[in-house]
């Protein structure tokens, strides 16, 4: 299986941290809170962070308690910043891609994903490793590109009116799942699509139990401040789900 | 709460019947087939069938090995025909609508709804009282409208080609939580839309852990005979769940 690392193409990581330096985008004001309310009590937690990326969230968890933190991702540059920006004796940085998560040992309290299951072709794969590195009653917290999302394969992604406002969506194919070639400051980048039902049930099929699962929308505040994102209750951009080891 | 009972206007009623007595149809080459996947062995269950129309299923839970089918109806037409054609010893017929859960007593193993839940306004009432009805371990299985056909409120739900095929859906306001006026037969048939999550979540809160999620698409052989049900890769019709009581 050939394994997807566009996080160590340049043009792609400059774009990618020019886009995480602004204070004002979808993973800050829904995705990251979204993310932190699903999580249990981190005092004492043993976490995993697959696809820890530059390190932030590892840190966090540690200040919140946790008692250590493997950050696994497969980019070299990523975890370059991590070990540089975000160092802790507690945290163990390890360039691993997920799909290798069955050479790992430990043993976890927690996982933790943000944003980059939609990546990975072999969920069923990564789910039932992850399963087996949890205790019992350990719990799974993830977000990835809402299967509404991932689910565009090409064309107008939104039909606008006159002044370009968006009036919906342009939905096609979401049964189908399959590999989607996507652009993202890089051409060909790629998203693996499933649809809602797979991902539930590809959990529950590897042992875990469904706790929770949030389609995050913008508040009236967040409306207020930042009407375009009205857009997000015509189709999410992130699905999280909180699963626990059965 | 004012109570929908579409069925009993005599409209609906009579095209409601001709759209079930033909034999192709959505419901017949998906959503039965696929709710019928979903049953356990009913061999001795106590079966509440919530919204059971004219009864057809009832008769054949019993004629699968069910010990007893509890039919519940708002519609007196409905149950008229029901007694008329789907009576058995083993089968009782209530009047009752859906949200009076709270006044049925009983035990059950298993409850099955066939694509009524998108009409019932208070849908945590009824998993709340269903859920007290079941015994443990109890099973529930339903199907509704999927969440993305629910979603609809209004103008073009389809983009076509010149040919009148069909492009994509038009979607916009799925995370918008309410109630839809929709025309089946009749104007105003009230569907309350609930999202994904929502349809999940309501059904942890009150205590059923999810087994297993379905978004039905025609198979390759379906397809063949009947290409126009391709629509359903873009749009899934229908939603089915199956749960167990925690």
């Amino acid at each position: 299986m050939a394994l997807q690392n566009i996080f160590d193409n340049e043009t792609f990581f400059e774009g990618y941290q020019q886009l995480r330096a602004r204070e004002v985008n979808a993973n800050n004001l829904f995705e990251i809170p979204e993310r932190f309310k699903l999580l249990p009590d981190l005092k004492g937690a043993r976490i995993l962070d697959l696809g820890c990326g530059t390190g932030e969230h590892c840190r966090e968890y540690i200040e919140m308690g946790a008692s250590a933190v493997t950050g696994i991702d497969i980019s070299e540059k990523m975890l370059a910043v991590a070990k540089e920006q975000n160092s802790d004796p507690k945290i163990t940085y390890l360039k691993m891609p997920m799909e290798d998560l069955g050479k790992l040992e430990g043993e976890f309290d927690l996982a933790i994903s943000s944003l980059v299951l939609h990546y990975i072709e072999d969920y069923k794969g990564v789910l039932k490793n992850l399963n087996r590195l949890l205790v019992p009653g350990g719990e799974f917290v993830f977000s990835q590109e809402h299967p509404l999302a991932t689910a565009y394969s090409g064309g107008e992604r939104w039909t606008r009116d006159g002044n370009g406002r968006k009036l919906h969506v342009n939905l096609a194919d979401y049964s189908v799942e399959s590999e989607r070639d996507t652009t993202w400051f890089v051409d060909n980048v790629k998203i693996y699509h499933r649809t809602f039902s797979t991902v539930i049930n590809d959990l529950i099929d590897a042992g875990f139990i469904i706790e929770k699962v949030v389609e995050p929308k913008p508040s009236e505040e967040i409306l207020e401040k930042y009407p375009d994102y009205y857009d997000l209750f015509h189709k999410p951009d992130f699905l999280l789900v909180k699963a626990r080891k059965a």
